[in-house]
This record gives C-alpha cells, structure tokens and sequence, in this order.
C-alpha cells in the first residue's frame, strides 16, 4: 500500500525535487499540493511540474481536511512551516519538514503536539544523508584517530570560509576528542594562512574554484596511516535520499524527531 | 603508574614496531621480551633493537614467573602465539594478540581461559584502527546510500585480486544491505573486466602499481551525491595505534574479546 | 574591439550553453542566430534564451550575408553542421565547429575552402579543455612512469564500459610507450574482472554510480611515488572554456585546425 | 652493452638507493665507488649493501684513473660533489648529479668545462620524475585554466608551511598566467587563514598530519569542470626513476644541463 503524500512549496526549488521523488517512487502516492498560488488547479495545469492530476490548495486546512493523507512533506520558509507543521500534527498527518530555521520554542511547541497526539514528526535542517553520515562517522573515528585536518571546497560564489558543514563538523569533533595541538609544535608559516583556520587544534581548509559544486573532506592520521570520510554533493537532489528515508521512518513513530542523525539507525 | 608489559617476538617485523611504540609510550613499560633466541641476554646487547635494558627469555613461562607484567603483547606465528596466550592467561597477564590464524576451538579454549580466570585478553586478525573503522563506517553507510564499489590500490608485488580487506569489506556490506543489481540494466562491457569483479552487486576494481603501498577507497552513490571512505596505510607503523589502543582497553577488561571493531565504542 | 558572432542551434543543450557565454563575454557580441524556426524574430520574443535582441534567420546563406559577423559557432548536428561551415568560410566568416561527425572526405573539403581562403577554421570532437589537457599530459607522463592504469566514473545510466575518453586516452598512451605487461607477471584473479579492462598492459576500472557525473582519473606508479591526473566534468558549462579559446584563437588563423589540443600551446 | 656507473657517497640515504637500482638494473654495471671511509676494500665486506664484488676508493682520482666508467652517480654533499664532479669532467667520465646546493658560479665553472670537453653533465636539484612533471604540467594547465589552488600534505614533523615544492609550483605558475585575484571579490574569512596562504592569487593549502608522508595537488577549475594534478611520494626510491632516466640520457649529451625538467623530452 502506498503512502499518500501532501508537498508544500511543490514550486521551491527544493519543493520541484520533492515533487519528483515522490513521483518516481512506486511506494508513494502524491495527493496534494499546498501553494501559495494556484487554487483549485490541478498540477498538470502548471508549467515546469509533472503532468499528473494533483489538486493545489492555497489554504493548508483546507487541504488538510479534504485530503487522506499520510504524510506532509513541507520544504517552504520557516513562517509558513509552523504553520503547515502545526496544522499537519492536528489532523494527525505526520510532518517530515526541511529547515533549520525553527525557534527552540517553536519546536518545544510541535514535539508537545506531536508526542500528545502520538503522531509522528521528523525536523531536520540538512537532508542530505551523506553529509550527516560524513560528520557522524567523523565524530567516531576523532576517538581514535584525533589528529585532524578538514579541507572543503566550493564554487568560487560562495562568500564565507569556512563552510557551515564545515564548523558544524569540527563542533562535533570537539565534543569528540580532547583539545590538542596538532602539527609540529614549531612549525611556523612562511606565507600566512598556509596551515589555514585552527580552531581547538583542528585545521580547515577552504578551496574556492570555479566548476566545484560542494564537497568536503574529513582527514585522519595516525602513525603510517591516514583515514578520509569525503562528501560530493553535485546537485540539490542529494537531499531526496534523505526525505525519502524520514517518510518512510515517520510512518512508524509517534513523537517529534530533530536531525536526520537522529533517525539513522 | 605505567603498565608492565612483555612482548614476544621482538625481533620480527612487526614485534621491532611493537618494541618501539612501547619505548616511546610515556605510560607503558616494557619489562621482558621472549624471544626464540639470546636467552639471558639484555635488549641492549642486540643488533637492530633500541639501547635500553630489558631481559630477553627462550622460555615462556619462566618469564612470566619471573616478571611482574600487566600485558603480553604477542605478534609471533599461530603456533607459539597460542602457547604464549594461554601461559598468559595461567598467570594472569592480560594477552593483547595480533594473528588471524587461531583455529575456533583454540579461540573457544582460549575464552574458557579467559573468562573463568576473569583476565582480560584480545585477539584481532588487523589491527590497523583505520582500515576497521573503514569497514565499520562501511557497513553503516550501506543502509542508507546501497549502491556501493570498491576501489583497492596496491603495489605491483601483490599476487592475488582483489585483497582480502576488498573482500571483507564487501562480505560486511551484504551483511548490511540486500542484494540488488547495480549500474544499468543493459550495460555493457566493449572491454571484458571493465566492470570489474561483481560480487552480489559491488564492484570491486584492483588496481596494481609500483610506488602504491595499501590503500581501498569505498564509494557510496546516491541522486546528486557520492560519500567516500578512504584508508591509505602506508607501512607497518599503522597497526601501532590498534596495538596500543587494545593494551589500555583489555586492562580493564575480564574475558576474551576477538576482532579490533568489538573494543571500539 | 568586439569579436561578433552568430551561434548556429542557439536552443541546443550545447548551443544554450554558447549563446550564454558569449552573452556574458565582455569582448564577444553575439549579432545573429541560425535556428530552424523563428526566422524574423529576436531572442527575447523566445522563452528561456537571454532578453536580448539578436535576429533569428532560418536560411543560414542570408544570415551570413547581412550580417557583420567574425566568428560562426556551430554546435549542432554533422549534416546541418557541414552546410553551415562550408557556407560561412565562403562568406569569409571563421567557423568553430563542435562534432565528432563529419567524415575524412568532408574534413578535406572543408580543409581546402579553409586554407584557400585564408580564413581559419577549428572543429573539435570535444572542447573540454580539461579533458584535453588531461590526455595530453597522460600521453607525455608515459614515457617517463610507463606503468599505468585508468579510472573513470561516471553516473548509473551510462550504458557502455570503458568511456570513450578513457580508450581515447589509453590509445594516446599506446602511441607513447612501448607494450608491456603490469602487475606480478603471477598475479591471479579470485574474482572475475577485478583487475579490469587489459589493453597492450594498460588496466581501465569503470566506477557507474548514481551520483556521479563524468570522472577519469589516469595513475602513473613509479618505484616510491604515483602521479595521478583528474578530471571532473560537472556539467555542459565545461564545453565553454574551449568554445571560447577556439573563438579567440581562430581570429588570428588562415587554415583549418581538427581538434582542440591543436590549438593549445 | 652496459653502462658503467661509479657511485658516490654509496652509504648515504640517497646513496644506498642508488646502489640498489643501478644493481638491479640489466644494463647499468657498478664498477667502483668514491667514499669516505673503507679504502681499498669491497662492497661485500661492507654492512647494509648489496653482496657484490665492487672496490672503494678513497681518492676520487684514484678511483677515476683505475676505472674503466661511463657515468659518476654523486649523491654526496655540495662540497664533496663538486670536486667529484669537475675530477670527472677532467676524466670524460659524465657526471649524473643530485643537488641544489652548488652555486652559480660553480655551475658555470662546470658548464664550462662540460662544454669545452664535450662531455655531458647532468645536475638537479629534483629526480622525482613525478614531481617534476607536476610542475611542468601546472604550468601548462595554467595557460587554460588560471584558477588555481594547492593543497600540499606532509607528515607533522615538517617545520615550514608551505613546502618548498608548493612555492615553486607557485612561483612556475606566476610566469604562465597573469594576475588574478580568485574566489569572490566579496569573500570573507570567518576564521583566519581558512582561505590559506594567497601568492599572487594563487591560494596554497598546508596538511600536516602524522602517516602522509609527502603529496601534492594542484586544483585548477573553470566553468563546469576542475582538472586535479596529484603528486605522491612514499619514499626515498622516487627519486631513483629520474637519476636513471639521467644516466641513460647523459650518455648522448656533449654538455651541461641543469634541472630534470631539461632532459624530458
């Protein structure tokens, strides 16, 4: 049996790929859409989506109430999520939303309903299952290889160095392995920057290149031997993986989950 | 206090590293060494073999008796290696053993020993820290991004492809995921081998050059991105940290562990 | 002064690609298209080109009379691709022609208008720069680190292993070394196809995963050290930074020149 | 026929190796060596070296008027080498030398006497082939691809960031491409030295980690694609491939050359 599937944002740049995936999954049935434009359309009437016969909503209760649906996969701004959030855990459709964007007391809000209602509800502020496998399998290895050097590389639009994976991932290391200074403890840079950003005795690195997408590479070392976790991201699809894997573990949980981390085994 | 430990097989390739890890580990003390030769002898008389004055013993047992040591440290052949073991563990010092070559029921013999005297001790076929904790991160990225190969490098000397970790590795990810077919239904190869070996679905690709020493690179795909585990070992030194790590974990310990992964957190 | 410029196949995956960087190029100016339709238009009456206005012809020998023009791209099929080439070369307007499709006979013809003229003419099977580069330092490393194999990876759809490229490339390294044999003259396969494709010595490993793009990777082994050459393909874009060097190296020609790496350095 | 080879400084680190290729080699034949110490005696009776009949001498002239050899191999120290080197000079024996030690005064000295007696000389500062066409083939690239990164990874008992190889590949990559500042006009660094050392635009990398031994990239990007040049050296032996290539090469040569760059074709 499939499971039915209501998108918010179905135009968003991340909303289209969701509408894909769902579209292309066998065990999923996309039922509804809810959008800020389009009113009683139906999806093949709307440029740039695929041509099947979805209904669009403007007013997610609406939507919410004359819809049977299972899932609401919701990939809008943080001011509209709430919303949609909130209204999904009502009607006991379970909310698999995509942002980082949450207030800590807006999330006490939604896992108050969602653990009353028994209705399950995943948050998660990066989808992109390799990256959270990357930082997770990082933080083990830092207990017993925790000589560490990062090096992430981006297209040469990016404006900040580091990374946001890149900080959020030497955090992780920190709470890992105690503080140490790594390198020669005389060492010294003959150009400034060589050894490039420390912070508690971790190095990154930050390469800016024209044709680079987003990857990063987690280096470990030890005496003879090095260990690298590396993740390539080439396009926003890298997050459907992820959304994929938090519909189908929210069919099975009645409480409110935050971090895809969290829902990997 | 630092912990008191015997090494048998000093003079080996891998027992010299042995000799000098423990040499320079501020915390361990090395007291004694077997050795198939030089009964009486001090290390400082031996060619090879750092200045420093510690007992050489032809005799096992008398140097257990006469030796107050925490830790046997054993990287010989099978044979000697089980008699050591076992001699150990009559005498409570703790076995920490490098050697995939116990038979089950020497290893059942062993536990019994181990388990009743309540001394701790390990057994492990590798213990090189990165390549387990590869083949550990293996096994966990398999669930969620199934589509895997292998790539392993090795000098040009080695005769058998692929290595025996490529297998392992592999052997440990069907573990993990079910078998599925992986690349396009109808490709096909213009060259034989271009594809590699397949084995329930993962490629393993062996390449073979001069100047490589141990290296096996796992790629994980999924839409729009790759993650990729990497071990590079790049001489003998690298079984140092696993050695040195199972000598602090099994003085605290009271049975038999087999395998470097089971003392990993 | 501008370089002006018709684009022939402005709405081609390829041909997209040219009309934006030519676009965005300060010192090129874009002054007609050759389209099967919209003959009489502007590009800014068609959807999803730039809002610019640039004249649409459908017969190509009008467009080449009344416009100014210095430079043709033509990045559509052989057939159209001929007439096109022919066409402006009469008209004294260099051609820079993307296609691995026209025959020796058409080559010639073209050669000789071409050199008769005095008007420079490139046509390149692949304008990737980077792809070039790589073969050509393959092709040069060969003879001084003979021992060598080949990775390339590109996503699951890909029906044919080995990639074109890579046999391209093994065929270059052919011309540059002797044959020989790699690996332990003993070594033996456990499983099939590991050791991948063999032609004259040289190995290819195809990697086909989902997520990938277009990779190759050719390895150099020498005793004690290896020299690798990568190139990455993310996307079309690539093609530009050889379409642009062909434009501004072909101002300056009086023959024609077959391939990209003829007109680097 | 074979080569007859003198080496100098037999015992060295460099020296050792040198001793075992030309050993090994089917077409080199070690006749004599220059060294220090062991006057009069044979490489047989001496620790560490190969079990070969092969007389010492003390006396560099000595050694030069009593052998029947082709090629000088000095691996020795600047002050030694060039008094081995010009003695060979003298006795049309063609020096293969590995040094950035002598000055340019000494070298013009030696290319003078090369020249004049028509006999040829090889001097070089690098004979890792690897490394060598590293360079060269940056320097090429960069014509192509003008943004450019270096990421260079060494052991963390190195000193100095960058490394010597790094600057100069830096330093090569100046006189082929013009200035540019790279990455976006409006980055900023979040943490210092994120974005590494800047040389004219050119941003370098330091890893220092303990088990990498010594490896270079060289990242170029442009639109849609990067090409990676990748250096690795594991040991010593790396450089034996160029002082080969130099011996066999010196054989057609009636002067001096200076750097391995010079004799690769």
């Amino acid at each position: 049996m499939s499971i039915n599937i209501i998108i918010a944002g179905p135009r968003g740049r991340m909303g289209s790929e969701a509408v894909n995936m769902v579209h292309n999954e066998d065990s999923f049935e996309l039922v509804a859409c809810i959008d800020r434009k389009h009113n009683g359309m139906s999806m093949n009437e709307i440029d740039g989506l695929p041509d099947i016969d979805v209904p669009f909503y403007e007013d997610p209760e609406e939507c919410l109430q004359q819809t049977d649906a299972d899932v609401l996969i919701d990939l809008t701004i943080p001011e509209a999520g709430f919303v949609h959030t909130k209204l999904a855990l009502l009607y006991d459709v379970r909310p698999v939303v995509g942002t980082s964007g949450f207030t800590p007391d807006q999330i006490d809000a939604l896992r108050d309903l969602s653990n009353s209602h028994g209705t399950g509800c995943i948050i998660a502020p990066n989808f992109a299952v390799g990256a959270v496998l990357m930082m997770r399998f990082a933080k083990e290895a830092a207990k017993y290889l925790p000589d560490i050097e990062i090096i992430e590389k981006h297209h040469d639009k990016k404006l900040d160095a580091p990374s946001g994976t890149a900080v959020k991932t030497a955090d992780l290391i920190k709470d890992a392995r105690e503080s140490k200074q790594q390198g020669h403890p005389d060492e010294k840079e003959t150009m400034d920057g060589a050894r490039g950003a420390d912070t508690d005795g971790i190095h990154i690195h930050s390469v800016r290149l024209p044709g680079l997408v987003a990857h990063q590479e987690v280096l470990f070392g030890g005496p003879g031997q090095t260990l690298t976790i590396k993740h390539d991201s080439y396009n926003r699809e890298s997050f459907m993986a992820g959304v994929k894997l938090a519909v189908n573990k929210v069919m099975s949980m009645n409480e409110l989950v935050y971090g895809l981390d969290n829902i990997l085994d």
